[in-house]
């Protein structure tokens, strides 16, 4: 039997994602055995709760609105659209894209719920209409939800003057052909180029 | 690019045992997509931090000293020695045992630099002389480090008037003998019983 605290905070433990009863009490065990860390991780976590907002431009989140992107010097003209806050992060890790960003915050998905309204889609054509735009860049997933919300927005931005573009599919960098999906290996032979 | 209470989240969950950096980065933005849950962690790891000792009488980790097993009813004549305070809660899960326990916080390693006076042998020994305890389980891990401790124990014990034992080791229940690990199964056959 362990008294409150331990009982509590493995029970919390468990809410998370990919945690179970075995790895929330082997934490909450480590954690102890590690004074200092439980405290430092509490903190910013608190942190996360009260200082983390959607920007008011871009609706990525940040610490400040407008976030950082938004705010620095960056290429007015080319916007890219995602679906979640992480793949924003995942273009800026590659450093290639010198754009803007708009996130989604989803991806649409009828039988779960997931309409146009749940999107952070009016605000984007907001944008397009205020904003000297010249390129959206629909990089949502390559997933049916992706495929269809990217579809449904290339049919709402065809009467605005924009160049819409989607992200090439194929072959990973570095992916041998043996080991490829099929479906990259079907994009990657309808996208041929020449050489 | 991420402002700060993101990436500050990112990098204290990185120092949680079996959490990297791609882990810690999905519990962020699965924590900033489920409000509220963040801010119940936070909370019950303070408490975790600040309202954790360890129990004067078996060293168990507790919320209040002396602990709920060492201020209930139990069989005072019995007592179980175990390393770690995750195995006081293995063996109340099972609910088979009524004794006391003894947590060592550890098990002998010289060359880790766990050395007899690093474990709470000495209060174990004042235990012993004080109280009437009439069998002693060493109940340390079947590992060299665990093996070493029992022995080191029972050479102590000897001069007492007390009875020492070890747990059993065999087949575990519901093992095929065509699964279970050598050393298991040698165990097994030298603990055999008569039918």
């Amino acid at each position: 039997m362990v008294d409150d605290p331990i009982k509590a905070a493995v029970h919390q433990l468990r809410r998370l994602p990919t945690i179970g009863e075995k790895s929330a009490t082997r934490l909450v065990y480590w954690l102890l055995r590690n004074a200092g860390v439980a405290k430092d991780v509490a903190e910013v976590l608190h942190l996360l709760e009260e200082g983390i907002c959607e920007c008011e431009v871009c609706f990525n989140f940040t610490g400040n609105s407008p976030c950082a992107i938004c705010r620095g010097s960056r290429d007015d003209h080319l916007l890219c659209v995602v679906e979640e806050p992480q793949d924003v992060l995942a273009f800026e890790r590659g450093g290639e894209f010198q754009g803007r960003y708009h996130v989604l915050h989803g991806a649409l998905s009828p039988l779960d719920g997931v309409t146009p309204d749940r999107l952070r889609i009016r605000p984007l054509l907001e944008r397009l209409r205020h904003k000297d735009i010249q390129e959206v860049i629909l990089a949502t997933n390559p997933t049916i939800e992706g495929d269809t919300t990217a579809l449904y927005l290339a049919r709402l931005l065809k009467d605005l003057d924009v160049r819409v573009t989607r992200l090439a599919h194929g072959l990973s960098v570095g992916t041998e052909i043996e080991y490829a999906n099929a479906i990259s290996l079907a994009r990657a032979l309808q996208n041929r180029s020449e050489l």
